[in-house]
């Protein structure tokens, strides 16, 4: 029922995946937005390789630099009609900063995003290796995996040993930006003691990753010796790996954090290879007790004004946010963020609105990223079950991604985004005609939604019966909603009379 | 680490359950709201059969009845005693008719607990036998079941084969209000034909589930004639099984609905009996396409007419709400129910925040549950994973009510209910600390806590060891939190100084 399409742009070379699924019904198809990348195991194609050599190389080759002179590239184009819309919105979003297109001049596999709140609310899924767990194969399959399911992009974490060689497969089999968090290798550079980290280590590690083709990077600068303090009497400290290095470093020096010394030497390799930033907030609350705290919101005050120098450089910049908030806490988050960073794409991971759950944090955070979506969060990132308590595996990568597509579609819903609603409504008139198969091909895990159906009718037939699998073959919600429709347009008795001599016989429906 | 524990009133026999979760690291105990019944296969004791007796019989019997003079029943103060509050609150509450405390004088087993937007919210949770599962042994199962994981009150949907007998053995053994739709069982005693359904025999029907004890009953009166053609154009016209065979009804007779011609008889039945109303919405939308339409709100004005009329017979009223809504239309559907309704308790089906995702819509729903009960919803009815697509086993019920003990708490934290937030606290200062066996006592689930915390850290010693699973040993972040702390009070220099020398080294944290 799905296959790949391309849409072919103003170019020949600018082709764009959807994935087409045929209905029954005298329905049209539907185009879906497509992550998956290439089927079967080859590496993407180096689709952005000529576009990036017309372009030549510079010391600014950053999409923001383009957009701000008017230039919409083929990125923007690719990103525009993946979203169904105007290129010229793509660039003009990106030139306001309010959007950004994560695409490093040496990562020419990825598929042009366009991450931004006038755009379909994305999202991130972790992957990475740590000091326990370190397959570098199992990082690729994690990584083919998730994109599957439909992340937008996909960072990874990796700890221990074999960073660099990991991160290598990771990007050149990636077909969707790359993240990472340069201070873990930097860290693992110094034997792990962030007292011995230098503005040099870590400098060195953002050229190598760079030179790799990262898109974007998240960076503490905005953990000041100054916050520390604020941090001492919460109930959960920090909770950020990337914060609390930079607290020990400050701690340890009494000197300014060197990612906000440095930050506009940060700049210029940033624009030199097009990294964005992902600003990080290394003093995110951890738990509901410390949510929208004084280290918090002066952490965000420091972003604020680093977003801005960034800028400067046409480096493109989104800011990371929390983390743990209760639900009536959440929009003060995007309220204060897009006013203190110049509207800025927000990042945030969940937030979880409770801490009692876990082994549900995918649920307990998908509530919470829902609401920071509908509230105008450009991109979330996935939490998975088992949060707190061990390393995701392949299932639960695959729930951690359900669960925010469907927290960002239910944000692209409540946000009225053009053409959101057009699945909800093919699904449901599917489901309503039990059209059983266009119904699992239109949801969000099509293997889950049939298995689930066959557990309780697994006869074939069933498939195409009109009935559901709660009501058994006597009743169906079809022919009363058939003879609700005659009976709007002929009239009262007459269908009265016509449906008691027709047996008086209804049928009932799949709900309930 | 859990035990269940009693709480004595005013007199000796009011006990009220708790579970005590004791904690280690000089922490106190945690009293977690308990609704799990009696230990084992036991029935649970007749607890309100001397309460009941003491009262005596009558035309009125209901809570609402003794409410209004002025009476604290000692089922007021058993439930105030669970949510930790005045019983005069819940007394002034249910006489105010913006809370419920269902509790059918037949149904003495069950452990009082109140609804209403003043309270915690309460989660519901549906079994129920159908044509093509009928093992009433099965049924109470899941009853067990789902009360030990949370579930407030069941609702037992049966239909099919021994529907009588069912609920017999589900009352009996249940410590939780039980609900029913009795025209279910009415429609399987005119043969399956909703044209021949009539008032004696639906009377016959509630009378004879009264009887057995059945605490509240979902009653489709709203679904008036003039309101059935308004859901013919809709996308998925009327998916409430209730709310279809009625219209068809109407349909078959050209008449007004005869639950809403005989409701005032229906009002004298239930005050003999303290059965409460939960106002059927027979018309909620079945699509993010037909929330808050024209049927939907027309039968919710008529709910709203109806609950005044069973006030004046002194019967205890909830309303029954949707079903699926998107998240921008969520709080229209609670301010209306509440205007048009006279702050009667809103109970809710979810409502799920898209359609695109079967097999997953416990977690659809348990964004729209959180947001509505945030908004004020007294009591939020669960979705399984099956909904949409077959009948809901062990594993779904379990889903289902994890899922909606997340939303409920996440409402509760949200409305800043007094004292919900303490296990949160708790359970971050115990994750926090690494105490992960108190971190699985205070969980919701702390079986799977536990199994997951083991899938990455087997070994019995990291229970207690001082690093996560994610980060391993080599790390943690307690001690940059303590140094944190120290550095707070002894200020920055000498901090850093004694840090330094005593090798510089931190721990990374538990999250990211």
């Amino acid at each position: 029922m799905r296959r790949k399409v391309y849409v072919t742009g103003s170019r020949p070379d600018i082709r764009v995946p959807f994935q087409e699924v045929g209905l029954g019904g005298g329905e049209p198809p539907v185009r879906l937005y497509d992550t998956s990348g290439p089927e079967g195991d080859d590496p993407p194609p180096r689709i952005r390789a000529g576009w990036i050599a017309e372009r030549g190389p510079g010391d600014r080759v950053s999409q923001l630099h383009h957009a701000r002179r008017g230039v919409v590239t083929p990125e923007m184009e690719f990103a525009a009609i993946r979203e169904g819309t105007d290129p010229e919105l793509v660039r003009a979003e990106i030139a306001a900063g309010r959007a950004i297109l994560p695409a490093n001049v040496n990562h020419p596999e990825s598929e042009p995003m366009v991450i931004g709140n006038r755009f379909l609310v994305k999202i991130n899924a972790n992957i990475g290796t740590s000091a326990v767990s370190d397959s570098t194969a199992a990082e690729v399959e994690k990584l083919r995996w998730a994109t599957r399911w439909g992340a937008d992009t996909v960072m990874d974490l990796s700890t221990g040993r074999n960073i660099h060689e990991t991160r290598e497969h990771v990007i050149r089999n990636s077909a969707v930006p790359i993240g990472t968090v340069p201070l873990y290798q930097a860290l693992e550079e110094v034997g792990g003691e962030p007292a011995r980290l230098d503005w040099e280590v870590y400098r060195d590690t953002v050229i190598a990753q760079a030179e790799q083709g990262v898109d974007y990077m998240t960076v503490h600068a905005g953990v000041r010796l100054a916050h520390v303090p604020l941090a001492a009497e919460r109930v959960t400290g920090i909770v950020s790996r990337g914060g609390s290095i930079m607290a020990a470093w400050c701690l340890a020096h009494h000197e300014e954090n060197f990612l906000h010394t440095h930050f506009r030497e940060l700049c210029e390799i940033f624009a030199r290879y097009d990294v964005a930033f992902s600003l990080g907030d290394g003093l995110r609350p951890g738990s509901i007790a410390d949510a929208n705290d004084a280290a918090q919101f002066a952490e965000l005050d420091t972003l604020g004004e680093l977003t801005r120098i960034a800028w400067e450089y046409d480096v493109q910049v989104m800011v990371e946010g929390p983390g743990h908030v209760p639900m009536h806490k959440i929009k003060e988050n995007v309220d204060r963020q897009q006013e203190v960073c110049g509207q800025a794409p927000f990042y945030t991971l969940g937030p979880l609105t409770t801490d009692v759950a876990p082994a549900y944090d995918h649920i307990t955070s998908a509530i919470g990223a829902a609401v920071i979506g509908a509230f105008g969060t450009a991109m979330l990132c996935y939490v998975t079950p088992k949060e707190h308590l061990g390393l995701p595996d392949r299932d639960d990568v695959k729930e951690g991604v359900i669960a925010y597509k469907i927290a960002a579609h239910a944000a692209d819903l409540a946000k009225g985004h053009p053409g959101a609603q057009a699945r909800d409504d093919a699904l449901s008139k599917a489901r309503f005609e039990f059209r059983w198969e266009d119904q699992f091909a239109l949801s969000l895990d099509p293997d889950r939604a049939r298995s689930y159906h066959d557990a309780t009718l697994p006869a074939a037939p069933a498939k195409t019966a009109h009935f559901c699998s709660m009501c058994g073959p006597k009743f169906c919600s079809m022919r009363i909603s058939h003879d609700l429709k005659g009976y709007a347009e002929q009239g009262m008795r007459r269908k009265s009379r016509e449906f008691t001599e027709g047996g008086g016989r209804v049928y009932l429906p799949v709900v309930e």
